[in-house]
């Protein structure tokens, strides 16, 4: 059977636009359930400015605390040189570097033009332990909350000198507004993976703004590429790009997954509790479908009459 | 431009469900703004028991006065040779015929085996007027609420003789259950239309239950289906399918085909204003994503800058 790898990244993507802080403790153990129902890589935090996400103040604390959870690979995101240094100093194992492929997004984000982000990347490379993973996340790659639509070009350009640096890293792109579709995930995908036939392994990381989620999956998936990241209970959103409301649901990347004969090693029994809880969360911005269509089945006490034929 | 046609299914599908009458002055309403914005077919009632479903007793008054709306072509579905009689001659220039894959969904839904139904069809075909148009609906083939999973064989065998009866029908999959996945739509296309290479038309019905339904809508679409049943607002479900909530929305999968470059001579403007109006529907069943994705952003006032680049 076929796999693919989900990246969790709702207590990052997803708890980052929270208003009311949530307490380390229930961080800590949203992670250890999330882990123990299978999803072992998760984004746990980001190194970022305090005052600019308050919420993910926790973050070395929380790598700290998580680090006895069985089976976790934790990741952080870094947006510089500067971060990425105290990630992995503070014991961080995997880094997730984001650069903008939008200058005004970029700007945005992290006051950088993509370039100046890209010779961050590039020092952080040289500085890193060789223990430590990193991938790359390159955040509006398909459209900017500003621009609009991004061309290929553009992500082309930037990638050329960070791939030739170093090919065997990870690149997630980055729906950040949730505006690509099917034909544009198929096409930059498919462009890229002509053009680095590297080592480079690939991931999509796509919101569902505008319900395209599921479908950019699995246009993305018809593509090879086989990491995705998602939420849990469709957390998530960009407090930078406006409108960039929800994460992929997990849940629903899951079901999708496995009615097609793809494995994900999740248990859905126990993420449908886990994504059940997450909309109790003060303040959490939720999506995906999934979630509720399990719940109504149960309230329905539908039993459905056998295996499936076929 | 390549484009595609769109079922407008709102007013039969979307309001089936819908408990308190809605008046037949507001169906007609709707009728002619869906038709106005540009979905020119709309599936407008149903012939079938007033008990059953008693939203759609007025199907006959309301294609009646829908004759002077410019560009409509009115559809409604009929579940036997009886009422498919009453259809045509109640003035319906175009019949959706319902046969369901599934023999425990048949019985739920129209008390008859699949072969009974299909002997109706084959019938009704010899009684027709030649102007009046037929298309064939085939509930759920992909999953049934009750059996699970319907497999491909099943579908083929119901099929092979209604095809060979007449070839130049339109036949639309069901997915009734929303639980198909794009590699199962993928897969039961691609068989049927290589099996049945004559003039058949293939359109997709599918339900967002699960959040699936653009997935399959694209997965659909890959295959070389250029029709797709859709419901405004999201409304919709089956009252015989328990969970079965949601049709597509029309404006997900206009902005999906939008995107993707793809015309489906929709505007989307007027069809968002229907889309919110129709969320208002005392006892609506409403679903889909860029609806409210629209309306926040107007109400973020997010000026994109400039055209797409590319």
């Amino acid at each position: 059977m076929s796999r693919v790898e989900i990246v969790e990244v709702g207590p990052r993507d997803g708890f980052q636009p929270v208003g009311p802080f949530i307490p380390t403790e229930v961080k800590l153990n949203y992670v250890a359930r999330l882990a123990a129902a299978g999803l072992h890589r998760i984004e746990i935090g980001s190194f970022v400015s305090e005052k600019a996400v308050p919420q993910l103040a926790d973050t070395p604390e929380l790598l700290f605390l998580s680090r006895d959870i069985p089976g976790l690979r934790p990741q952080v995101l870094v947006p510089s040189l500067g971060r990425g240094i105290k990630a992995f100093e503070a014991g961080a194992p995997e880094l997730a570097f984001v650069i903008s492929a939008s200058p005004s997004h970029s700007q945005a984000n992290v006051r950088r033009t993509p370039l100046e982000a890209s010779a961050e990347y590039l020092q952080l490379l040289d500085r890193m332990p060789k223990d430590v993973r990193i991938r790359l996340n390159i955040a509006t790659a398909f459209d900017c909350p500003f621009d609009g639509r991004v061309s290929a070009g553009t992500v082309r350009t930037l990638l050329d000198p960070l791939v030739a640096a170093r090919s065997d890293v990870e690149i997630a792109l980055c729906d950040t507004t949730g505006r690509a579709d099917p034909a544009q995930v198929t096409s930059l995908f498919g462009d890229l993976m002509a053009r680095f036939p590297q080592n480079v392994v690939w991931a999509f990381h796509g919101h569902d703004t505008f319900g395209l989620g599921l479908a950019n999956a699995y246009a993305t998936w018809t593509q090879g590429v086989r990491v995705f990241d998602a939420a849990f209970a469709g957390l998530g959103g960009c407090p930078f790009a406006p409108g960039a409301t929800g994460n992929i649901a997990t849940e629903d990347l899951v079901n999708m997954f496995h009615s097609m004969g793809v494995d994900t090693e999740v248990d859905t029994v126990a993420l449908q509790g886990i994504a059940e809880d997450g909309c109790r969360i003060p303040g959490a911005l939720i999506g995906g479908r999934v979630r509720d269509a399990i719940a109504a089945h149960r309230q329905l006490d539908l039993t459905r009459g056998g295996e499936p034929n076929g």
